[in-house]
């Protein structure tokens, strides 16, 4: 048995996981959230301990520091020898990266080099990436890519129709975001329909507070919602998704904005907060619904709407498809979400099973066994999907 | 029998029909071009004679003073009083105009105040209408809007999911454009499917150098993919239809552009001409295609994808379609292109019948008869809508 953590650095927390492999058992799980502060606050799960620290957390080093001491000081192991690979979440791989990686300095490098395009997100885990190699000497350290599962689009995905020097010059095109989580539920959907991944169809529909949907043919994703960035695509809990880019100027002009703070608006307050005036937590969204308030009903049928959109539109590209799945916070518990989403699914010949729906956080078939097309609920699991890839380069 | 002129005035131009209603024959017509040159250009076909003149056009007044002199010249009229009425399109009618209406000082000014959401178009619609009301003076004026058609859209549809008061302060929301297109082969679609207008379920698909599609339920508009602006939607000849906004800020760095140069890229720079780097012209595109061109093959995917993505969306909005219909310029004359979307459609149970689709500029049926959606060529005839709506105030 080989031991492996499964980490999500931030830039300001860091989120993990010690899975016993290949048994996918989590030994621990835990957090460390406001590294930076001097009110860091350090979390760990083990059996039936659950330990909380407030104490400074200087930096990414710090936090890493206190994760492995817990792990020695809880008797987790018994030495920093037996954690033999450390996976990392990192959000963007350009086109540089179509799968996981161990992460050689060149390989850092060019993490770092890919923050131009994921400026919030590639930094916090190139620190991350470091903390660990420096505590951790001895462990393999691999990088698995949320972008890397959409490298298999053709170009009519993931070209944009702009002038063509954009992308060669500057890489504008769709990378696609999620791929992670989207990989593991279309494999996860291939073993329930019982059918080899190489001749499935899957929608995979993966909802959050970000949001993306991808068509995964074969287990390949050919297509996915999000873009050049994670602003793209369906409604979310505080980004816009898709509009019209001319909306851009007028508003700037309207608000005297500089096209950051525009943007900025479109990335943290539009989505379910911008159009509902109250929460992006869908939860209060189904509350304001339910009480009849009238922006948080036209939330809700916004959010809807576009999920539903690009079903049809994958439903087209793929020629067909075999299953649907939800997943992510609100895929996998969010009845009412997944009510109305497959209740516009008529004209695809599927019908909601509304028992089987009544479910949060646990595998089901929640279409009838009449229906054409399966509609799945599979709970999403992107740490263990890291904890495979780094253990399939230290076993 | 009642003589109505249809006219449609753009910044330097002014294309014109003179119709016998309700016989809907097309008495003349022509195209003044270079208003505001001393080269200006007097197009006008009668009968068997064409006229052309060269000479100076100050401003839209002189244009209209040359036609109207010409329909007396040419024995077409024989006094201006039989011109009962005049039938204007106008792009932009806002959320204030869902239909046809008199133009009164009233309307004329909503028309020139809505100049803010179409400035390169309604200012220019408005001298058309001035100075057709200044040298036909008890003729009936009537705007006809290109929006009003989609103002039947419900909120889902057309409001974005951004911050509500971008849209009650500034009327940031989807309008939708060729709604007079969109109507009128929708309303010949239910005609040749032999079903009442209230019953059907059509797609309508018009492109030409611009281009979007209509969702119709029942002959209204319920979704369409222009936007806020005519950039929005699918690819089109210049214009990027939909991108990732956060594209913009990112190539405004990179190429030191404002966001009106930016934004204007998108619009003249983009689409088909930006990824093909060689035309706009789908014919253009059609030869590289067939010469292998790359980058004229990426265009053309892009461009079929595009559309595909979106007649996927409306099937599953309008829960079912009763029929496709193809028109203006590319949906009308090209066979390639309905012929590589409608390869496409095959998950929706549509087969293209090859002959059938051997046409151009000609209504057809272009689905085989085992079809489960009929697919359709109609040619567009807004000045024809524009001459019902304004006899509909002139009878």
């Amino acid at each position: 048995m080989t031991k492996i953590l499964s980490v999500n650095a931030g830039s300001s927390s860091l989120k993990f996981q010690l899975l016993e492999m290949p048994a996918q058992t989590v030994i621990t799980k835990g957090l460390v959230e406001r590294i930076g502060f001097e009110d860091g606050v350090f979390n760990i799960k083990f059996e039936d301990q659950k330990i909380e620290k407030v104490l400074p957390i200087k930096d990414h080093s710090v936090a890493v520091q206190l994760l492995v001491e817990a792990l020695l000081d809880l008797k987790i192991v018994s030495s920093y020898d037996e954690i033999s690979g450390v996976g990392h979440r990192v959000v963007h791989g350009g086109e540089k990266f179509d799968r996981s990686v161990v992460v050689t300095p060149e390989v850092l490098a060019e993490i770092e080099a890919l923050s131009e395009l994921a400026p919030l997100h590639n930094p916090a885990n190139a620190l991350g990436i470091k903390a660990f190699m420096k505590e951790l000497p001895h462990a393999v350290s691999v990088a698995v890519f949320d972008t890397a599962f959409h490298q298999t689009m053709e170009k009519d995905a993931y070209l944009y129709p702009v002038k063509y020097d954009w992308y060669t010059k500057y890489g504008v095109r769709k990378y696609g975001f999620h791929g992670t989580s989207h990989q593991y539920v279309a494999e996860r959907c291939a073993e329930l329909l019982e059918k080899p991944l190489a001749d499935t169809k899957i929608i995979t529909i993966h909802i959050g507070n970000g949001g993306s949907l991808s068509a995964v043919k074969g287990g390949h994703s050919v297509d996915t919602t999000m873009g050049f960035t994670p602003l793209a695509g369906i409604m979310m809990g505080t980004r816009s998704g898709d509009i019209d880019p001319a909306v851009l100027p007028f508003v700037m002009e309207k608000e005297n904005l500089t096209i950051d703070q525009a943007v900025n608006a479109l990335n943290k307050e539009s989505g379910l907060y911008g159009v509902s005036g109250a929460s992006s937590d869908m939860r209060d969204i189904l509350k304001l619904v339910a009480e009849g308030d009238e922006r948080g009903t036209i939330a809700f049928n916004l959010y809807i709407k576009r999920i539903c959109d690009y079903i049809g539109s994958y439903f087209l590209y793929l020629d067909g498809v075999d299953a649907i799945v939800f997943t992510a916070g609100i895929g996998e518990n969010s009845i009412p979400v997944r009510k109305a989403v497959v209740q516009r699914l008529g004209a695809l010949g599927i019908q909601l099973d509304e028992q089987a729906n009544n479910v949060m956080g646990e595998e089901a078939l929640i279409s009838t066994a009449d229906s054409k097309i399966k509609v799945f609920a599979i709970p999403t699991n992107e740490e263990l999907m890291i904890a495979k890839d780094t253990y399939a380069f230290v076993k």
